[in-house]
């Protein structure tokens, strides 16, 4: 039924890649099937304006799309002069989510800014950033350790994300740009690895979804990201 | 416990006032307790270009505050040279939202453009946008149809939206600036008027939250939206 | 003769309401006919950059319209990424006329931040502004005598303004729409208490004009903002 | 009594050099005292969108000061990004007063662009902005004329502009920078050849100005403006 | 002598991968040692508006990079709202180069937009976003042959460039980061495989160069670029 | 064959009008032929962030065209909101030509800001920029050693600046407009007084073009170079 012939509770194939690029301190490429992302993390001395003096830390994201990441080239936003809607709220969701990974405070005066920019893109590129940005980020706090500047470990717990949507009536896991475009649902979910909810975004594209069909699709989101949450795992210890 | 005295289940006192100003199709003043946006709705012979030739219509959104609806000033956005990344994810959630109130090829090639403008914030501001909005909506759609441009109602259905959230603990409905600025998880929820989902987003502020919370928020949101529902049809046969 | 029925010498209804919104120290709702602008003054702890350790303080002023303010709706500057040339020249002239109503040195280094915004457009929005903010700026210079920080009031004097014209060839008082878009002349009278001049603005929008009709617009304008100075006083003493 | 010795009713040298540069259709260097400024005015075929199709022309202005044609150096406006205010203000001005010598219908639809360029200030940009502009109008106009584009002479009079002010308690003509920058009362008036107003626009820097001062300004501005079209024709003769 | 060993004669290793993402016509990962660039070729169907009913088409690039690609992280250009001049001039360089390649009536009226973005930065990011761009152009083209839509090869020559530089007193081929980052002279030359220069962009960053400097450098370039050229031929026949 | 009636080898008349105005501390008008520009040189008592501390001080530059010094009038980049890519092409080669001049530790922390304004282009106008800026920065130098701030001379060298090419296959010194327009290839080249390459910029605007025709054009350069670097001299001590 699926166009990728994929079951109802199938992700796709999922691959992290640590150390993909030499100079940042955490640097992963996920991809989620034929979607595929860099995800940096970078360590900087310094904090924004607002938590200046505060002992606390910060961490902030920001997503782009290579102009040809997509079926279609798009033109690009630093030429255009600005970055649309669509990028600003999923770079918001990213940051927000990673956020939830990390104790701000056990951090220090430091920030660490992700970077998730698609290289190629066939649906849920944020979902597939998050996953992979968390890694990164894993990384980024181990090499703090390493260094020996942090008095704890100010990660909390790990995130992962998966999309979810209602496709020809069916509710499916992880969809790809086939099924995206054309889902009646469509819905973004960050969980962390104690079962908990950190974002839930569920859009009807056409009608209206149900109590019951919301229910169908948290169930799946649960089962994929206690999936994703294992292959992050992996990547850890590989 | 609710900083205001209200129960958990207690929307603030909402009030719709129609035809605010005068140069309007559709103009609304939607109360939420001492939350106050001005809603227009604007009928323009034109559809964005990629609409162009297709038979079909638009209903766009733009969200703006005044820089003193705040606490503190805020900076003007037109000042600044660019709109935030707030603005721009709330003004896409409520043209979203609206789309789904709306059959836009019954619209015929023609655009409706709703503005909500922030004259004073106490929480809720996209959510008594949204329900302003939907009728200053109609009521630009009367106006259509009262010059006949119409051949048939685009109107689909009435949408109303609410926020819940978990303050100390509990869940309750339609939080205000005191509780939104301490809550631990801030839920955003759209519905139409035949109980069905437009858009439901949920994010833990502090604590990741259980499925138990989130079913008992979805409960909450459900049962606000149906009053808001009644208080927007009064408004419309008043 | 006038489309509204008046005599060249009428003002049109004119209505002050103190505290409008309730965030801002001082905030008006200023109503001259069917124009009706929000008048915000907030007090800021800090000065521009040229007045650092000065010892003065200043007073600023900004302006928008709504987009739907105007019969036909305008585009919304923030989303342009610019304030039109018009704005700023508003902005700048009601900032200026404020500024001559202020001892700045006896202000104290801070700044009180007037915020125009015109949610109902009917001719003379800058006049109305000017007259409307004026009286925020006094709630505001109440508000921080009575935190007992200042030394001395710095209210030297109010001002007010109004727009005189010349149309279909009678010069007339307080222009509406109908009238300023099709006056000969068009001039804006900033005045105050003691009767001198702070600002004229007479542009010719057809044919040039006389001396005498300079003359008798300038006999309209200040025999208009005597009324308007008498309505402050009426609502500041409400 | 004034820092250059000049009596109160004397003008600066003023000299206006046409042909200046070689590509524009007019071009003029405008000098009052050391204020010196290019006017260029440019012919093209169109007129702005608003238009079209109205068998209509129109006249439009820009205006810019080199970095250093100040005491110390400002910031260029194209590296800023943005245009300020006191820059968009004069455009309009110096647009709007062009406009007034101009029969636009009988220009048909073209456009013609003036660029006001100062490449040293010393008080007054504006005012010999206005007057140098007029001379390369008509220029530019004689230019269509030749090649026998016109069926009338657009040109309906000529316009000139000069300063006025209260300097140490004296109204003064033709204010330089030292007087410019410490006078009580500043206005800039423009007239045409028949004794008519165009913009009059007088701002109390100080204190309020009294209607006598008011019109010993205006006496003052008549009498330069006959002198400063005298030298104008003077220049269209040579 | 030379900080990664080689010899002054000595390219890095190059490697050159072509389909490297799956929407573009073109599309390469090209490698210079640690630097690594996608370029990707996207055809249109459009042309600028210059070319407009002219029959002929054009080429056109833009050259980011992410963030993170350096040593320390950069600002996104799209979220500072501009594209920084080496960014500007680097696009320049590269549009203008590939030009040299192609027959631009030959290809008719459509576009090739060449998009080079660099992944990981060492030094020469410009001279290898050229020589990995020509290919991605060979690959767009002949996607456009195979679709038959163009009546002769567009393709008059391959081009491929290189840098070099006096490092420490001698000339040196291909500088990666440590080198051009001390270098006193730098020079990045663009060859057709005709052996004719494209470009020749020779800067002192210390010193003057003699002439002696800079025939020892263009030697070096040419024999560089022959290796390059047999590079791309690999790649092309792979 | 030249279209100006010139020798291959022959520069244009070449002009240096030093104290063209009168705030800056070195103010130049260069004339190469029709190219006029005015290059001022500013004195600043502050260095950009990145030197801040260090003891060294700064050579910065900004061009900009007047937007009637072409043949066609230009759209002005203030009004656009952004240098084009060409200008900042331009001022970056300025201000990298004109720091190989000075020695900018002897400078001390302070920066010599440099505008290059063009008010009449035919041709070459980055190449007189360099040529005038030079000048205009050894009298910003000598304004600095008559006030005694500086222990000893910054000057290091003189720089100028010309633009060779081949036009119809004849290498040609100091392109005009109608040269420059047709020419095959265009190259500037920057040169000490010592004989020294600082920079060499050749771009084929055709055809390739060989090493025999480069080497005929940097024989021309040298030669035409020499004869600016007297023109400058004449220009110091007159």
């Amino acid at each position: 039924m699926r166009p990728s012939g994929r079951q109802p509770t199938d992700l796709r194939a999922v691959k992290i890649t640590r150390s993909y690029t030499k100079h940042a301190e955490g640097s992963v490429l996920v991809e989620f099937g034929d979607t595929k992302v860099i995800c940096t993390a970078s360590v900087e001395a310094r904090v924004p304006r607002f938590l200046k003096g505060k002992g606390r830390g910060w961490v902030t994201a920001e997503y782009g799309m290579l102009p040809r990441s997509t079926t279609d080239r798009m033109g690009r936003e630093a030429a255009r002069g600005k970055q649309g809607g669509r990028t600003l709220e999923i770079q918001r969701l990213i940051g927000r989510s990673l956020r939830a990974a990390v104790d701000l405070e056990a951090l220090g005066e430091r920030m660490i800014a992700i970077d998730c920019d698609v290289i190629q893109a066939d649906g849920g590129t944020r979902t597939a950033s998050i996953t992979g940005a968390c890694v990164a980020l894993v990384d980024a706090i181990s090499h703090l350790r390493e260094q020996d500047l942090l008095e704890r470990n100010p990660l909390v717990n790990m995130i992962a994300s998966v999309s979810v949507g209602v496709f020809q009536g069916t509710p499916v896991l992880d969809l790809d740009y086939a099924e995206d475009s054309n889902a009646e649902t469509d819905m973004n979910v960050v969980m962390n690895d104690k079962g908990g909810f950190i974002e839930v975004q569920g859009t009807a594209e056409g009608d209206a979804y149900s109590r019951d069909e919301l229910n169908a699709m948290l169930d799946l989101a649960d089962q994929g990201i206690r999936q994703l949450l294992e292959i992050q795992q992996a990547a850890l210890s590989g």
